[in-house]
């Protein structure tokens, strides 16, 4: 099979409903707090790669050699400006709603090296800007723009990644000295703008669902037994970059089969997909692809021979029930802690830290683990079970978060809870003992919460007889068949 | 078609060879400079990427998130110890040579995680080394180990990479103030080891070439009028890690098609691989895999429907004869100064830098732009049409060198060639203006120097015929076919 899909235009009205979004939320808290309506929103699209040194600006290459990684714009500039290229600085004006974009003066050997030196004109149609200067005309720029009094007040971006527990970068250039900078409002207000997705969004987190869907019906239906872990990521990233012109993944696949299945984040260097994988064991393939800058994050698990074992459908169909359960409670409203102990409940008692000891899901967007899990004042929650929640917030329209409920045998976590007196009582050691060897299984949808409800974005088969049916050759969806 | 080719086996002994080969350089220097043969190579494997900030250590995410890259071991560490994890000090002892492998110590969350935490024993067994200890343990295991006087002495990797202009950085650990450190005589002897390649490095040099040339060929036969530049990067991406395992690039794959063929390192992020290419343009595609840090990197151009246009055929036979003749001239003491001049001359007399702006070939090996180009005190060519050369030194046995003839129409280069009085003359406006659009080819085989000659380890189509026979369908090699 080639694709039903084709890679959808991008809109670049995309980016400025983006802004229209932060300006409004922005002038209503200076508004609440007296303050005047001037001053620019001030972005840095922080070069974490940039091709080699003679182009300057901040630049990574690998160690001490001239290899470069390819290059992929800082999220809060490519939520705003859309921009791909490397060098850009961005300004927003907060009195008029004007957008300046600052390119990078490049080198005549630029054209030589590395392609067309694309004129400001071209640079202002293709990212739909009000105006286009240079980087090293920044201060010239804004001062001319400024209409307020005294030196030209920034809003720069600083603050806490709740994920990383990193804190971004404010921008920086020569000639900053010359205006006043605010470093507490941005942050907090433009991760929030982040949280609540645009129809214009949704499209693109669609299109990465629909194509990361595509992709791994193909791998389900292609995996053997006997092939290398590598193998199904290899044809996954193959299917939506080939198809969809996803360049970029949202994150390491994790192609994980046997106990390796077991290791939540599976796939990294230490750790790479290299296993050859045997009649009966499940896989647990956890990959997404990205369309320019928004991601998808899907997990299907399977046994690789394409027929599950009672035990197998024991544990799949405990983790499906849950998985069902939060979409269909899903609302604006809901609490997602509330919805992480339901899913601890239901899978094991009490237990759940043990056998699912990761959240029951995070905010996706432009990045994977998404801005506004933890706002200012919302406290992390403590306890063993909900610690590794991403978020603890109530549920609202426009919040695309996954599902991801999971139970696994990991024995660095069960053996300690077997051998402790308070737990252990908990545990049927004959049955545990079945499972030694199991792995895990997790399965994991990306949820878009809906005026009244919410609706699944990703589309693969889940049921028992929906994944034997695909693996043995139907087509998906199923009832195309008829 | 699947392959024919399967990922070799990797034999640890290939580093051990190395480290001896280093520790017979290094002896030598010392004995010559009455030196006493004490002390330790010491190398940090620098964490550009590490996982996520609870594992501590030097680390890298994108930005202030918690997304991380795939890590890709630093090329000098991963020549000695041939370790693909992150987080390890690898030292040599150059009384005994005795290695000695410094693991991180893992946090127990890392089980949960990551993946299993390997005992000591089972990384001494992976990486076949004398010793395994804990990075916390560096200070006490090298002051058992040392038998000099005084402090122990470490020899430090410090020295500039001629490609990328930046020094390497020296390993760094707590405790350092406790031994002597020298600085300058590592790096140049352990660069010089990498210039001639052992039998074992040349065994994955070779597979990195197989799997790469099969790649190309698939690529050939698969590219048809009006697809995407991406869909052949993902072509060849997909065949080279499905089959060979390969799951690094050596470096950003370059899919230039039609006018892009002139910008000689298009594909980075901001000239994406994106064109929609059409009847009539030709492909210039520049890939090559990575298998167990060794790296190929080949380039081959061919008209996009198949089929030569005599205006194609006079450029690209031109780049072919030079491709050849350096091939056919290359052996121990040939000097690549002087085969860059003669393709030079051969291609557009005294106007090579116009035609062909970039050096004739690189060493390659774990890096791509391989060490040793200017080992200290070569200086580098000053002329146009030599400054961009890579090295000027004289072939010995054991070299591989990229052999990459090109010739470009670059506007950037041409116009104000065509302006200036004193070349203006050269050129036939009429030529030229029919070749406007036409963009580049280059032709780009990696070649060992043996004994008395040379051996090409690419294996492509490269006569006009062959080309146009494999993209009709027949089997490469084609003699297979009968």
């Amino acid at each position: 099979m080639a694709s039903s899909l084709k890679p959808p235009e991008v809109p670049m009205e995309l980016h400025a409903v983006n802004q229209e979004k932060l300006l409004n939320s922005l002038r209503q808290n200076l508004n609440e707090t007296s303050r005047p309506l001037h001053g620019f929103v001030f972005l840095q699209a922080i070069l974490f790669f940039l091709y080699t040194s003679i182009f300057g600006g901040e630049e990574q290459n690998r160690y001490c050699t001239d290899h470069t990684e390819l290059f992929r714009q800082e999220s809060y500039f490519a939520y705003l400006f859309g921009v791909r290229e490397p060098g850009f600085y961005g300004a927003i004006d907060i009195a008029t709603g004007k957008s300046i974009l600052f390119a990078p003066r490049l080198p005549s050997e630029y054209a030589v090296w590395l392609g067309t030196i694309k004129p400001l004109s071209f640079i202002q149609e293709t990212y739909k800007v009000s105006m286009v200067h240079y980087t090293d005309e920044i201060v010239g720029v804004l001062h001319d723009q400024y209409k307020g009094s005294g030196k030209p007040l920034l809003f720069l971006l600083h603050g806490l990644n709740t994920d990383s527990d990193r804190f971004s970068k404010p921008a920086d250039f020569k000639g900053i000295e010359k205006f006043k900078t605010e470093l507490n409002m941005l942050h907090p207000v433009l991760s929030e703008c982040r949280v609540l997705k645009s129809d214009l969004e949704l499209a693109l987190i669609q299109f990465a669902n629909d194509i990361s869907s595509e992709a791994h019906v193909e791998v389900m239906r292609n995996t053997k037994v006997g092939m290398k872990e590598y193998q199904l990521e290899s044809m996954f990233l193959h299917h939506t970059y080939m198809y969809g012109g996803c360049r970029h993944c949202s994150y390491t696949c994790i192609c994980a089969t046997g106990e390796n299945s077991a290791v939540l984040h599976y796939g990294h260097a230490a750790a790479p997909n290299e296993r050859t994988f045997e009649d009966g064991d499940m896989a647990l393939l956890d990959m997404g692809a990205e369309y320019n800058f928004y991601g998808s994050d899907i997990t299907c698990s399977f046994p690789v021979n394409g027929k599950f074992t009672n035990d197998q459908k024991l544990i799949y169909n405990a983790v499906l029930e849950a998985h069902n359960a939060v979409i269909n409670a899903m609302k604006p409203g809901v609490s997602w802690v509330d919805m992480h102990k339901n899913v601890e409940d239901m899978m094991v008692e009490r237990l759940g830290a043990v056998f699912m000891p990761h959240g029951l899901g995070h905010f996706l967007g432009i990045d994977t683990h998404d801005t506004g899990g933890y706002p200012k004042g919302a406290e992390r929650p403590k306890e063993p079970g909900l610690k590794s929640l991403r978020t603890s917030r109530e549920l609202c329209e426009g919040m695309v978060i996954t599902v991801e409920p999971g139970c696994y045998f990991i024995d660095a976590l069960l053996v300690p809870a077997m051998e402790n007196a308070k737990t252990s009582k908990f545990f049927n050691r004959e049955v545990i003992g079945r499972f030694k060897d199991f792995g895990g299984v997790r399965i994991e949808s990306d949820v878009l919460v809906t005026s009244n409800g919410s609706k699944n974005m990703t589309n693969v088969p889940r049921e028992t007889g929906e994944i034997e049916a695909v693996m043995a050759g139907a087509p998906w969806p199923l009832n195309k068949k008829i």
